[in-house]
Parts: C-alpha cells; sequence; structure tokens
C-alpha cells in the first residue's frame, strides 16, 4: 500500500481526512504511543493463517517497550484458547493481554453483581460458557443446545428454566428454532433478565474463502423475536476500555487501536480517544473506505500491520 | 368484554381514543361496511381449534350480504392449504377469499415482472413454494433446506446459484446457518437481488400453549447479515389491498379490519383508510391496548368475533 497508490488516491485520501501511513506517521507513533490495542482476525491472522510479517512486528514493538493488547470481537473462543492459538502461530501472548467479547460478557455480569445463584442462557459457542464459569456464574444452552429440536404439538409446552437471569448472544453457527425460543422466553418472561450481545458484526470470516453471518445476525434475531434492543459489551462500545486501563495503566490518547473493521475497530478507538490504524489485510477495502457512504475515518491506513516495521527502516 | 368492564375501564378507554363495542356500533358497522376483512389466527381459530362462535357469525355477516375476505400473515400455508383448513374446521371460504402472505410474496414478484428465468431463494415453508410455483417462478430452499449443515473448513468454499433473483424470508422453525448464509450470499453476491419479508411479526401462536418466534426473528437475522431492509408485502404492508380492491370491488372506506394485532391488523387498516376491530382473543390483551406506549387505536374493540352477532340481537 505504501507509496504505490499514485496521485488520485493520495488526494482521494486527502479529502476524507485519512492518510496513508508514512515513514513520520510511523516515528510519531512510536514516539507517542506507548500500548497498541490489536485486532485479531484480519490484523494477525486470517482463520488459522498468521498475516505475512506479523511476529516480527509484533517482536519489535515488544522490544521497543510498547503494551501489546489484543481486542476481538471474536467470542467462539475464550482467552485461554486464544493464548494457545497465539502460541501455535508462533507468537507468546499472555492470558491478560487478550480482551474477547467472551470475556467482556463475563466482566458485564460481574461488575454489574450478576447473582450468582441466577443463571446465563448461551447462543454462542464454548467460549462464552468458559468465561462465564472463570467468573463464577452457572451458564447453560450454547453447544449442547445445537441438536435439539422443537416439538410443535398443538399442546406441547416449551419450557424454560425460571432462573436465568441473563441472555448472552454471540456468534453461533449452530443457531436454531430450539435457541430462538429458549432466549426469547427467558427475556420475555423472566422478570429483569438481561440480553447482552457480545457484538453486532454483520459478518466474518468463517471460512478463508468468504464471510459468513456474524454475530450481529444472531442478535438481530433475538431483538426481532423481543422487540428488545441488547447490551453490546464487545467493540465499538468501549466497556472493555476500563479493564484495560485497570490493567495496563495507560491514559487512551497514548494507545492506538489497529483493526480491519471501520464499524468496530475504528469507531471503538475512536470512541475510547486512542489514535487508529486501519489495516486493508482484513475485510475493509481502499473503495470501502473512501466511500462517500463511510463516515468513520481512522487516523492512518496501511495495507497490512508489517508495514509498520517496514518504514521504520526506511 | 361489553358490558362488563366497570366505569374506569370505560374512561381509559375513551381517552385513548377507542371504544368497547357496542349494539349502535354494530348496527352502524353493518350499515356503512360491505366486506368484512379477517385475520385468521387469534379471530377465526386458535392453532387448529375454532374460536367460539365464529362459524355463526360468518354465516350471518354472508346472509347480510357482506363480503367476507381472510388477510393472513401467516406464510407456511398457500391459500389452497388454507381453504382445506377452513374446510376442516366447518367453513365454506373459497380461495379467491385467502390473502395469505406467501401469496403477497408470489404476487409481489408478479406485478413486478421479475424474471421468469430467475429463481427465488426461499426462508420459510412449503406454503411460499406453492404460491411461486402457481405464479410460474421457481422456488428453491425452504423446507428441503432445513437438515443441510455448513462446512466451516478453512478452505471450504460454500456456493450459492447466481440465478436467484429474489430472497423471500418468512416464518421458518426450522431456520439454520445454512439458509442464513444462503440467504445472505444472494443478497449480497447477486447484483439486484430482491429481499422480500412476507411479514415483520415479532411472535405467532406455533402451539396453542404460547407464543413462539415470529417471521420478524429470521426477517430481522437477514438483516443483520445483510445490513438491507426488506420490501415487506403482508401486513401491515397495503400491498395486498390493490389486489383486494380489484377482487371485490368495494372501497376501502367500506371496509372493516377485524384483528388481534395492534401492529400489524390494526395498522394494516387504518393505513388502508378501512374502519377497524380489535378483538381480544388473540395476541393483544386489554392492558396492552390501553398501555400508554401503544399509539395504534383502533375505532372498536370487543373481547371476540362472535360478539357482533350478539350485539345484534340485543
Amino acid at each position: 500500500m505504501e507509496g504505490g497508490e499514485g496521485p488520485e488516491t493520495a488526494s482521494a485520501a486527502a479529502e476524507c481526512g485519512h492518510q496513508p501511513l508514512t515513514p513520520n506517521d510511523v516515528k510519531d507513533l512510536l514516539h507517542s504511543v506507548d500500548a497498541f490495542l490489536f485486532d485479531c482476525d484480519g490484523v494477525i491472522w486470517r482463520g488459522d493463517v498468521l498475516i505475512d510479517g506479523v511476529r516480527d512486528t509484533l517482536d519489535m514493538l515488544r522490544s521497543m517497550g510498547k503494551k501489546l493488547v489484543f481486542v476481538t470481537n471474536n467470542s467462539t473462543k475464550s482467552r485461554r484458547q486464544y493464548a494457545k492459538k497465539f502460541h501455535s502461530l508462533g507468537i507468546t501472548v499472555t492470558e491478560d493481554e487478550i480482551f474477547s467479547s467472551s470475556f467482556a460478557a463475563a466482566m458485564f455480569l460481574k461488575v454489574n453483581d450478576f447473582p450468582k445463584e441466577k443463571k446465563v442462557y448461551v447462543i454462542g459457542g464454548e467460549g462464552i460458557l468458559d468465561e462465564l464459569e472463570l467468573a463464577g456464574f452457572v451458564g447453560l444452552g450454547g453447544p449442547e443446545d445445537g441438536k435439539k429440536t422443537v416439538e410443535l404439538e398443538a399442546n406441547c409446552l416449551f419450557e424454560h428454566d425460571k432462573s436465568v437471569g441473563a441472555v448472552v448472544v454471540g456468534l453461533d453457527p449452530y443457531i436454531n428454532y430450539y435457541k430462538l425460543q429458549y432466549g426469547t422466553l427467558c427475556i420475555r418472561e423472566n422478570p429483569g433478565c438481561l440480553f447482552i450481545a457480545t457484538n453486532r458484526d454483520a459478518v466474518g470470516h468463517m471460512t478463508d474463502l468468504q464471510e459468513w453471518p456474524g454475530a450481529g445476525c444472531m442478535v438481530a434475531a433475538i431483538c426481532g423475536s423481543t422487540q428488545r434492543e441488547p447490551i453490546v459489551v464487545g467493540k465499538p462500545s468501549t466497556f472493555m476500555m476500563k479493564f484495560l486501563l485497570k490493567k495496563f495503566n495507560v491514559s487512551t490518547s497514548r494507545m492506538c487501536m489497529v483493526g480491519d473493521r471501520l464499524d468496530t475497530d475504528i469507531l471503538f478507538g475512536q470512541n475510547a480517544g486512542c489514535r487508529t490504524l486501519l489495516v486493508l489485510s482484513g475485510v475493509t477495502n481502499l473503495s470501502t473506505l473512501e466511500d462517500s457512504s463511510n463516515h468513520i475515518r481512522p487516523d492512518y491506513y496501511t495495507s497490512k500491520l508489517s508495514d509498520i516495521k517496514k518504514l521504520v527502516l526506511e
């Protein structure tokens, strides 16, 4: 991306108020930023494949004393599972450096003193159930409801657990009518039941070759049947930021959020008061960024994370 | 309902601008209305059980020369299947008197000259596929995709038919990730692909004992993944009204819409310029009607359809 765009693109970019990352920008960023926040899918990896040059770039940033934090909306894994994934790709990351939306859902319940005797119904993956358990909560649903079917006989009564006090909805490739009815009944009939969305991403790269419906699809389905709006704990909500600040003791003005999505990553960074860098190695391409319908403008953009290391050396 | 509410309720009702049906209202309605439009579920039947007194009331209206029309958002059946259901409950209704949202979806494509060589992907029941076929269109999906699963292997490519020019979404108790991805890909990747919702009812009485997620749930899911809004052909959209007017040659001011839902039936009646009568034998109860958050006010309300016959005799 860097330097290869030609005058027309550079001019369009300038009109939009963002600019391709230059060696001077990188110098400035490295000088004024103490912590880099990274989205994972589309920035660090695509599916299960590490993006070219990521490992060396992260090593360089660590060697410069920068704090590295990984903030992902993907709720299918727990923090522990994420740390394992990083390790399998040859990158050392501790669980403490990972802030996933599955963890955010559990932390939301914790900071809001969700009663331990209440249960949490999960539409989503194992990662949410794991984080709930680690935080001391009882989850139900999740993958084990993926094969359940419903009986639509006239006199059949669909029973749900009256002690469910929260429904957490994340990405769920095993979504079915059983889960939709279960979550809907809890939210509608259990007094005070919370409706928490890990995130509302419309689509995600569930496979390398194409996008698939994201958590925003399942969350919208529950909105559609309950006529309720959820509390969103993942990006672009800044709910996670207070944990991050407590853990890392860095002001948000000295953070840079690096992501591949405008409406989650870049908006999250802007909402929190961070610098923002869009990488074009994920779901957003240059034409989307520069389209007149887009009003989310990162401070900088570049083709991929490793451009930071490349530009330092220029 | 009639006469038994006491002064407090009557006063609350008067403030809301609607009133419980009285013998004089019925006289006036029978004098000024030539066609009665009925919702089915919650008005004519609940599930598979006819509501008390409906048959005699319909007979009385027919004997008075009133036109009877049945307008239902339920897309799971075709008009032919609905006529059979009426017959099984001892009521003679012709297919021509039935306007279902499955029929509306097919008619929408017909009046918009949808090319016959294009296909229609269906998230919903057999009723939609039947109506599409009767209108000369090729449908795919529907029930046969209910047991399909997805392979989320890294290199797996989910293929969809590039000749799909419309996706019709209705109530689908067999909703799954396969259908959500199929519909999403068609809408996103097939140029000009239409996104048609039979209706957006949040819930419906899929069984006698409780409500279940309605078509609004599946439609919202597709909105969530495509970031597109659908064309709605069922109530409260008045799309069906032009067919109705053509068929029955009655002005809308001489029609009365009778339904159990405020946001579909009563709104549809009001949008079309009809009189409106809410019956409390379905999803709406008196407290919902009189709640300050409700802004949809029928001209009249009563407990059930047979009150019309009862009040005539008073």
